[in-house]
């Protein structure tokens, strides 16, 4: 095991704090031979950079990533490839008011007394951008396993819920607003639930959903790193992330077994999906899909009582620019996650039978 | 990675066929100096095990656990656990039906088309059998975390739902009924839907609930393997569940977060818990709580229309003795999978700091 | 990590004490589809058994190897392959002697300070009983990548010593005689050498080489997982094992550049071969070959002055039947553990270029 | 698994090539609390580096290293530590005499067959600039495991030998002289050797020992992960490491038992050490000791025959400035990489009792 590292084969290892100099990584296993696209790396990193739109953080950053090795004359050579993200937001902040009082349902607390004390700075390694790392390491991935498509969207807001099922969906649409939902009447019902919340220095919670399609049979190891196991994982080391469902989920357990089955049709694929394309930890062909939960922003901007190293009751109030929904950002993390836990099983695919 | 095996510092390896002659495990890691309770861990798997109820499968198996290595004198010595569980109950039946027919949402038609060829008796290495080898390291891990107490509990049966927070529920009264629901109103409720279910040939799924409490603060890894992601791998690995939830889930993302935010009481408690007990990967003190979704089991005692290897359209009709619900056997599993997690995560947390 | 596993992709796991009821190992990683002969893996054992000549312990155990899962109509599923090997000469004996004494240059110090207790039967989990587990994994790695064929023999028992290059050498005579080395002139030498250093109640060290021929290029992974370290590190796992070297070795160390540089031929041949077939710890498609030092057995049939847990000074004479020299009877296991980590790298070798 | 980490708990994941913008390294598994000497990390990396002496290369490098993660306020955190080294030395070289030529006994011919390209500037990612890495890793584990003393030094350069035993060394002295052999006389003869060797546009080979001292009773871990097997599979990944042995190594495959068994002072010290402080795999709390085989540098100032990717004969000339020997910077390297080994298993035993 290795605690800053995901996956298997293609493993991802990564540092870097909010307020340090530099986040980055190092990605292991990707194969020998892959052209890379530049330029679609850069655009996944914009899609998740800070400052984009009126309904996330206003803070900027241009979030340029340089690769350091394993790439040579535009193609991978098999070995490791490392890149860098320099922090350029680092004012020299007074940061002098925070060092010591825990903000609530954030990871201070548990920071400081698992590891007997923290980088006070801004979220330090507990902060969400480490995910601008795993987006550089699923856009590669993406360009691995390139005729899987994989889309990710904004699937509800607070109570604002899309309830089309993603058949009925445009995915070409979801870039097309700033909530990434691809269906405009709620997207924009979406973002006024968002700027009304900022208003009142709230934050929301909402679900985020992806649909992955055209995928190979047999990707998932039995036992214990079934597909759906490894997704449910990665989906849920994402900041904020409360919960995971792919398939019929949750509304499935409400079903009996001669409603639930899927019945094949003589091609292989089935007439209904309530599997998720998934049947016993390996993909059966159909649609992937799956359902993120995600909490409110722990950081609001309003006066909350709480606590300092001492047990001494003290107030907090929210600074800086934070984001009042984290979902419209988070859907190329998603996206990116999906791609990595996608690429490991298809490289060890290759490797299960003779 | 090994495709067979879960945990970091304490690893469970596994192996083993439904219809094999054995199945078992290799526990590694596990530390030295543990006066182990035998009787205590034959107790849990006889909560795992067929034939216990009428509500569960009527097939009987004595489930009994025999340990090879790694314990001297009752005590662990820190090598490596070797046990096995035979197989009693492998009756040399016809299974030539089975062999080229694909079962409708099991893993037949997925193990086939990735390995090239299954094990058509039963479910193979695909069968919850497997759990039972969870449940014996379960039982260890129990033993090695024993101020740590875990409980589980069927929260629903198809729509039959238990409303009750777990802070209203007297754990003792789980083993009290026969579908494992501590609230004996329900509990009749759902034993009678599973009866009514199990006459139509039908199957129903459910959910699980399940608490951890007096944690140690600092238990998870910030960034990869948060202890919620761990937890959510782990109920994802067993059979038949579509979904994870903890702490607020999916209803929180409904919540604002002047709302969800849990603010800490001077003693470092916090006044509400929709954290579930984890911040930022890692255990706060306070108690975990997740839910765990299980479809409708996949065999039915009802024709259903199939496909056999060629793609030519057949029908099948289950056989044998199987569970019209899964939840109330799976509870004993899901405390064993979580009690591996947290064993785990307190080996790992003795080295991360000086 | 596990501390009882072996290997990446290809994996074994293994358990076992040598008074306990049995031993055994699960196979994880191994592909489907591979037809296994299942009397080769237990010629693979006999070989490794005692009792089977004069020049090695006379214990008598049967060895035979039961497999529990993994396999289906003669062929591997892709599951974990569990197997098992039962302790048919556990006697009931009396240990009272022994339990409190340190066996000098045994594990018997190092384990009952590390866990702080031990198994003081036998050498328990530090027996090299555990290599029969090794034998039974390597045997099937065998059979994985049979088109390479591996042959290890005895190079020098004490100061008995083969000089002939391996390529002098007609290994089909290996196994004609009891010491396992092809030559017969020096065979008849190191069986007298040894038969006298058991009439003296001792023991004696020796050699073993290792050739590995019509490899693939392209096996072995640069930085932390050469092909030469992984071989290294295998041998050095082995019970009195002290040294290793591959190619020129330690010889190497005196020559110039000018003259330990490999020229290639034309057909990508080198015209010598100090490289020992591995360079940047890669294959070169060459021949592999390394050499092993293993010290003498340390139970002896002498009587030495030890101490007690209590570091009270004691004596203590051998009693049982042991090895006088342990050099015949490692060569399978050598050539197993070669197998293991050949078979490894050729798995992972399917994913590192598209 | 992943191809570019070292260590279990303790994991060191590398990248950079020799000729690319930087190298460098995540640092994962460093336990809180270090309070870091920086300036004595820099010390290490300048006993690496180029351009030191008269006797290595003359190319100049400054190798310095900056952390980007993982230290707060001059301690770790806990979290991952992320260091680069800048490459200042990347001069816009002509390579196009070598994209196609492959130099004997170097690594160009086998990553191009494993990855059908290679980076051909230089090593790439073959050249033993990645041992930059390592040296930062090791320092950090050096002040980690503070009470522990690791001190390597050259022991041969091509047949001049320190016959020595390490004992009646004096280790201040390995620094001050340029080829580190803590014997003035035997050093002089060394630096003679390679000055002479270099002059004939040549390389030779040598050995490297080394000596930790006041090690804990217990650390290694039994079967798969022997203190020994780990120290040899990282001493063998070292570049141009043909051998390892430690305690009584090759020579003691020539003793009796009666003469190599360590018998027992009544403190638990032993009265000789032919064991080289480790028994079963578990370090007995006497001095560690081994020796490690370093072939001569590959790269000579020679004109050699060779091949292209083609199989076309043609010729090579090394050109600019390589080591005569490689033993003197290797020195560090070797401490370094034992430190490492050191420091996982430290950590490791932490969890192997209750």
């Amino acid at each position: 095991m290795a605690f800053n590292s995901f996956g298997n084969l293609l493993k991802l290892t990564t540092y870097g704090e909010s307020h340090g100099p530099a986040i980055g990584g190092v990605i292991d296993g990707f194969p020998a031979g892959v052209i890379l696209n530049f330029e679609a790396i850069q655009d996944e990193l914009n899609r998740r950079k800070p400052g984009q739109s009126k309904i996330v953080t206003q803070r900027k950053e241009p979030d340029t990533v340089e690769f350091l090795s394993g790439v040579f004359e535009g193609k991978t050579t098999g070995t490791s490839i490392g890149f860098i993200i320099n922090n350029t937001n680092q004012k020299s902040r007074d940061y002098s008011h925070n060092t010591d009082v825990y903000r609530p349902s954030h990871a201070d607390f548990t920071y400081d007394k698992k590891f007997g004390a923290r980088d006070y700075r801004g979220g330090g390694r507990s902060s969400a951008r480490e995910t601008a790392n795993w987006v550089v390491a699923g856009a590669l991935a993406k360009q691995l396993i390139s005729s899987i498509s994989i889309n990710a969207f904004t699937s509800s807001v607070g109570n604002i819920e899309m309830m089309k099922g993603y058949n009925q969906l445009d995915f070409s649409k979801t870039e097309s607003n700033i909530v990434r939902c691809p269906d405009d009447k709620i997207a924009t019902l979406m973002i006024n639930k968002i700027k009304e919340i900022r208003k009142q220095g709230d934050t929301i919670g909402g679900t985020i959903s992806c649909v992955a399609q055209n995928i190979p049979i047999g990707l998932g190891e039995p036992i214990f790193h079934k597909l759906h196991a490894e997704l449910g994982k990665a989906m849920l080391s994402l900041n904020a992330v409360k919960g995971f469902e792919f398939g019929s989920g949750f509304e499935g357990t409400k079903m009996k077994g001669s409603q639930h089955n899927d019945i094949f049709n003589s091609d292989n694929s089935t007439k209904t999906n309530h599997s998720g394309g998934i049947q016993g930890g390996i993909s059966n062909g159909m649609d992937i899909y799956f359902r993120v939960a995600f909490k409110p922003v722990a950081t609001i901007m309003q006066n909350q009582e709480t606590i300092n190293s001492k047990g001494e009751v003290t107030a907090i109030m929210g600074k800086g620019r934070h984001d009042p929904c984290v979902v419209p950002r988070a859907v190329p993390v998603i996206e990116a996650l999906t791609a990595l836990v996608l690429a490991d099983f298809w490289l060890l695919n290759k490797t299960r039978k003779v």
